[in-house]
C-alpha cells in the first residue's frame, strides 16, 4: 500500500517522564548556550536548539543510564549533545536548496537560508564541544568512546545515509509516496540508529557492562523504530507491534533493575 | 582602499616541508575513508575530502607537536581532523542556495546541492569520529582537550563567526568590495583562528607545557594570518609584515628548539 504523507512535523504525545528529563536537559544546555556575542551568530543558534521539535531520544539516553545503575547527572551532557545534533540535522533538513521540492507549508523560517546553514553547521561543534567539557578528568575514556558512537550515528552510516535514502524517495511537489517497506528502512536508520546510539551512550555513561550495553543496543533501535513509525502515523501497524515485542524480550535480561522508566518508550 | 576580489580559489605556494606533510596526513585520512557501502554516501565524502583546497593549517598542527618534542604520528589523527573540518567547511561555503549570489565562475560542482550539503554535514562528525578513535586509551585527556579546541575553532566563534561577516561583507554579484581592514578581520577569525588552534593541537598532542602551548596559539595566529592575507593577494601588506614580525618575536621562546619548519609558515 502506498501512502501518502506530509512532511510537516507532526507533534509527539509527551510522558511526564520524559517531559522531566527533557526539562532537565534543556536547562543543562540553557546553561552553555547563553546568548552572548556575536549576538548575530548566538541569537539564531540559541532559537533553533531550543525551537526544534521535541523527540525521545534525549531522554532515552537518561533512561538506559538509569537503568544501568548510572545517576542522571552522568549521561546529561551525552543527552545534551543528542539533542543538539538533531537541532542541527532538523535545521538543515528545511534549507531552501535550489534543487530541493518547495518549501513545505506552514514551515516558518525566521532567519534565511544562510543563516540557517552557517548556524547548522555552529550547532554541531557546539554539542561535540559540551560533551568533551563534561569531564572531570576521571571519566575521558568512557566520554571518547561516547563520541565515537555519536559520531558514527548523525554520520554518514547514520543519519546522513538516511537522509540519502529520503531526499531519493522525496518527490517534486514536497510531498512524499512511499511504501511502508520505505518508511520502515527509513526509520530503522534514522530513527533507529539515534536511538540505539542514546541508549548505549547511557549504559557507556552509566558504567553498565559490556552485555547491559549490546542489550541496550537493541533495545534502543527497537525504540526508534516504534517512535518513528508512530511520529510518522503508523501507531498500530505491525513494525511498531514487533519492534516492541522484541525490545520486551530484551528488557528480560533487566528482569532485577527498575524497567519502568524504559517501558514508557515502548508505548505500552 | 578599496579592493575588488573574486571569491574564487587562488592556489597556493607550496613548500617542500608541507608537501610532505599533507602526504603524510592525506594517507592517514585514506586509510579511514576507504570507498565502501554505502557508495552514494562515501563517494562523494571522499571526492570532496581529498579535492577540498589544500592549506597549511594540518601541517602547521604537525610542525607544532615536532617543535615540543613531539612526535610527527601523535598529531596525525588532530591533523586529519583539521583537514576534513576545512573541507566540510568549503563545501557548505560553496553550496547554491536561494538567497546566495551566483555560483562564482569556475567553480565545478560534482554534485547536486543537496548531497553536498548532507556530505558536508556527514564530514564533520566523521572529523570527530576519526580523533576520538585515534586513542589508544593512555592519551585521551589530551585527545578531548583538542576536541574542545577544535570545536571551538570550527564553530560559533570561530569560523562560523568569520563566514557570518563574510556573508555580510558580500555583494549580490558574487563578488566582494571589500576594505583591506575587513579582509584583515576575516582573517583574523578565519584562518588565524584556525592556525592558532592547530598549532595548540600540535602542542598539546606533542607534550608541551602550558607556557608552550600558549605560546604555539599566539604563533598559529599569526601564520594564520600571513596565509590568509597572502592567499587573498596581500602577500606585501603591512598586515603581513606585523604579523611575521611579531611570530618572530614569540619564537624566540624556543630558541633551543629547531624552529626552522615553523618558520616555514611565515614565508621567510
Amino acid at each position: 500500500t502506498a501512502v501518502r504523507m506530509s512532511m510537516k512535523q507532526q507533534s509527539r504525545n509527551s510522558h511526564p517522564y520524559w517531559a522531566s528529563m527533557q526539562a532537565d536537559i534543556e536547562a543543562h544546555i540553557k546553561q552553555f548556550i547563553t546568548i552572548k556575542e556575536p549576538l548575530v551568530v548566538f541569537e539564531p543558534m540559541h532559537h533553533l536548539i531550543i525551537n526544534a521539535p521535541k523527540t525521545t531520544l534525549p531522554a532515552l539516553c537518561v533512561a538506559a543510564c538509569e537503568l544501568v545503575g548510572g545517576e542522571r547527572h552522568e549521561a546529561i551532557s551525552a543527552a545534551s549533545a543528542l539533542l543538539i545534533m538533531e537541532a542541527a540535522t532538523y535545521t538543515h533538513e528545511h534549507l531552501p536548496l535550489t534543487d530541493r521540492p518547495k518549501p513545505e507549508f506552514g514551515m516558518n523560517h525566521v532567519y534565511g537560508p544562510n543563516v540557517e546553514l552557517l548556524t547548522g553547521d555552529g550547532i554541531v561543534p557546539f554539542g561535540f564541544e559540551l560533551l568533551a567539557r563534561s569531564d572531570g578528568g576521571e571519566n575521558s575514556e568512557r566520554i571518547l568512546r561516547v563520541m565515537v558512537e555519536i559520531s558514527r550515528a548523525v554520520g554518514s552510516r547514520g543519519v546522513i545515509e538516511a537522509q540519502y535514502r529520503k531526499a531519493m524517495g522525496s518527490r517534486s511537489d514536497g510531498e512524499e509516496m512511499c511504501h511502508v517497506e520505505e518508511i520502515r528502512r527509513v526509520v530503522e536508520k534514522y530513527e533507529g540508529g539515534l536511538h540505539s546510539c542514546g541508549a548505549v551512550c547511557g549504559g557507556v555513561l552509566g558504567g553498565g557492562s559490556e552485555e547491559e550495553i549490546e542489550k541496550l543496543r537493541k533495545i534502543g533501535s527497537y525504540v526508534g523504530m516504534i517512535q518513528g513509525m508512530v511520529q510518522r502515523g503508523f501507531s498500530g501497524s505491525k513494525e511498531v507491534d514487533e519492534a516492541r515485542n522484541l525490545a520486551i524480550k530484551e528488557l528480560e535480561f533487566f528482569k532485577d533493575k527498575e524497567v519502568d522508566a524504559i517501558k514508557t518508550f515502548l508505548n505500552v
